[in-house]
């Protein structure tokens, strides 16, 4: 299984592929491919070509994950996954996703026919963003056996429920269960850019995952009273859009201060919102993450307190929810090991990181082994039609992927490993 | 033209009526009367039967401003003019503008008939806010000849032109220019509520104002770069709102060192405003006011400048655009004067103070002598259903009114005076 010197020929055909998939959209201009829309059946057309093509066998499970099953040297081998999303956010990039997912049809096509001690199971998840329903992961819960009646009861903004959106599309909402994997099940692997500029930083073309970030959001409402922006003197204002940015600026220095901390206020809405009216409420959003649970909650107890500091010295009120609380998801050891010396063995320097964003990963890592490897990000661009990737760096994230399946396949250990489904 | 015992009750009527006619409306809950909608007509039906049982000619001019003729002692005497708007904000109090009409007319019903050397003119502006086309004063911009061409096209939200509302509402367009007050009109006369909380602090019932503050308008745009919330450290970030909250925390604090100075932001809108997305850019507005134009100059300028130098030091770039420069407008020094000694009479002490808030005596100042009374607004509410007036207050207010009326009456200087127009 030594790599073959079309490496760099099948990492532009990568690229070209990412950028073919992404003219499959609901938008006429930019790319969108929400969970189950008429795009994705397009995506999952074209995809199937090439994996039929690369010896597999290809099947939609009821969740709209596509799977492409490369068997093993021996009937009933255990399988190790490889795969993405393919779902986008509206005006997306080409990459985000769909790129680990043509990686894992490339390492397929990759083998030649060779066979390994282990199936491959290429996925390509139907829903990850949470677009079209508001909560993500819609595709990997159903893996690990958590599509339940809650979210398939939740609807778009069209009033669609995730089961009426399922039938729509021609599969069985009764045959959800059956898309939970078996414990015939190694691990899984995903291959995903990093969507930040840290490796970009460091000039490093791939990085491992060595957990994916504790995350806390919540939402604050500072309320005061709106009034005359002409006529109330500034001593006898109770301003809430003053308060909540001096809060703002105690998130910023607060995170600044606190080593792996981001915390990020992305929204903030003032009501009444006239120009000539002093704001009489200002609701702002609140994410934070870190690497540590305990650090991740001690940061957003702190910023909570900042907040009630704030009002109650401009004799505001304010009022929190919190809406995410989760904790950080560990990848596994043994694969980023493995991971780490595949790495290196193609001439790279790893770079071992906390992922700030969720992954299907984080999901899957329920039930098995999960593992991640990313891929430098160019200026750090993500969630936008100018995210890219460098084809050299897919190439050696090919070559990376290519190492690891060798020394997986060598592994007496990755071979005795059992499924905690 | 002793004042009647029953100056009480006929405060108690006029807060009576402002209750009634806040039932005008052109929503069901709640207090919305725009220029020529529906609810107005209704109102001026009901003033004008009592105008009329006060003695007053009533007419409507093609402004669809309300006007009161309540004739002097001699045909082709000079008349006074005292008034304020009908129109309302959404969600309105009872007493923003249309308290100063029913005083008017409370003033000619206290007359009881009595013939003053000059006649009076109660007026009740079509329109202040600028809620319906978003430019105020086409009421009192009609009597000083400024309601142009330019204004007449002026489109509401429906794409009806301010030409249309005036022919829908049964009046001529073309006959705009007789609205234009002539060279018989000795000055005009607004009670208003404050709007504020001065004279509550002060407690005292009756204001008198000198000067409407110069006000500059402006909107800043702050731009930065979007990015992922979870992937981007802090300090590789250009977070447009962290910047714009610094800069607020900038504005309020210029205000607070400059005395009599008033600073506001009151709308703020981020892009993409997702919260798990750093701002890419954020939008704010300024609304800075102070009696004094140099003042009020030199305060815009400088928290511009702190615009430019945070989003300098933030690496981000700034902005801005100049909405609205007014200068303050003086209000006539010897009808201030005439209010001052009758206020004194009535036993209150009167406060001189500059108004933050545009009024009709702003415009109509352009062409004649212009004066204002403002009485105290409890808790310094208004713009809000929960906006009132003490019934002792209008007493005050009316008694004041009528003192005022009767030093105008017996003074030469008063009666020499002549019009700008």
């Amino acid at each position: 299984m030594a790599e073959s010197p079309n490496v760099y020929i099948r990492a532009q055909q990568i690229v070209e592929r990412c950028k073919q998939l992404a003219s499959f959209s609901e938008d006429r201009v930019g790319t969108r491919r929400a969970f189950l829309s008429a795009p994705m059946r397009d995506c999952h057309k074209e995809i199937t070509r090439w994996l039929k093509a690369a010896g597999a066998e290809v099947s939609v499970d009821a969740a709209g994950n596509l799977h492409g099953f490369y068997a093993g040297s021996e009937a009933g081998a255990p399988r190790l996954l490889i795969g993405s999303h393919l779902d986008t956010i509206p005006n997306a990039g080409a990459y985000d996703g769909i790129l680990g997912v043509l990686l894992a049809v490339s390492l397929l096509e990759s083998l030649e026919g060779l066979r390994l001690p282990f199936a491959i199971e290429a996925v390509g998840f139907s829903e990850e963003e949470g677009v079209r329903f508001g909560k993500p992961f819609i595709g990997s819960r159903a893996l690990v056996g958590r599509l339940d009646e809650e979210l398939l009861n939740q609807q778009d903004a069209d009033g669609i429920s995730v089961r009426d959106a399922i039938k729509s599309f021609g599969l069985n909402p009764a045959e959800i269960a059956g898309a939970a994997i078996g414990e015939d099940t190694l691990g899984y692997l995903e291959l995903h850019i990093e969507q930040g500029p840290l490796l970009e930083s460091l000039s490093r073309p791939l990085g491992i995952v060595e957990a994916i970030a504790a995350q806390t959001r919540m939402e604050f409402v500072f309320s005061g009273a709106a009034n005359h922006a002409g006529t109330t003197p500034m001593d006898l204002r109770r301003d809430a859009l003053s308060g909540a940015a001096e809060w703002i600026a105690a998130v910023e220095s607060t995170a600044k201060n606190t080593a792996g901390l981001v915390a990020t206020v992305g929204q903030i809405t003032v009501k009444p919102g006239a120009a000539n009216v002093i704001a009489g409420s200002a609701r702002v959003s609140l994410d934070v993450r870190h690497g540590s649970d305990e650090v991740c909650a001690e940061a957003s107890g702190r910023i909570a307190q900042q907040a009630e500091d704030i009002a109650a010295r401009r004799g505001l009120t304010v009022k929190r929810s919190e809406l995410l609380r989760q904790k950080a998801v560990k990848m596994d050891a043994f694969l980023t090991e493995q991971i780490e010396k595949a790495i290196r063995s193609v001439g790279c320097e790893p770079h071992r990181m906390v992922s700030g964003a969720g992954h299907d990963a984080m999901i899957l890592a329920e039930k098995v082994p999960a593992a991640m490897i990313f891929l430098r990000s160019p200026g750090g661009i993500s969630h936008d039609p100018a995210e890219s990737v460098e084809a050299g760096d897919v190439a050696k994230a090919l070559q990376c992927g290519l190492r690891l399946l060798e020394q997986l396949a060598h592994s007496s250990e990755f071979l005795k490993r059992t499924c905690r489904a």
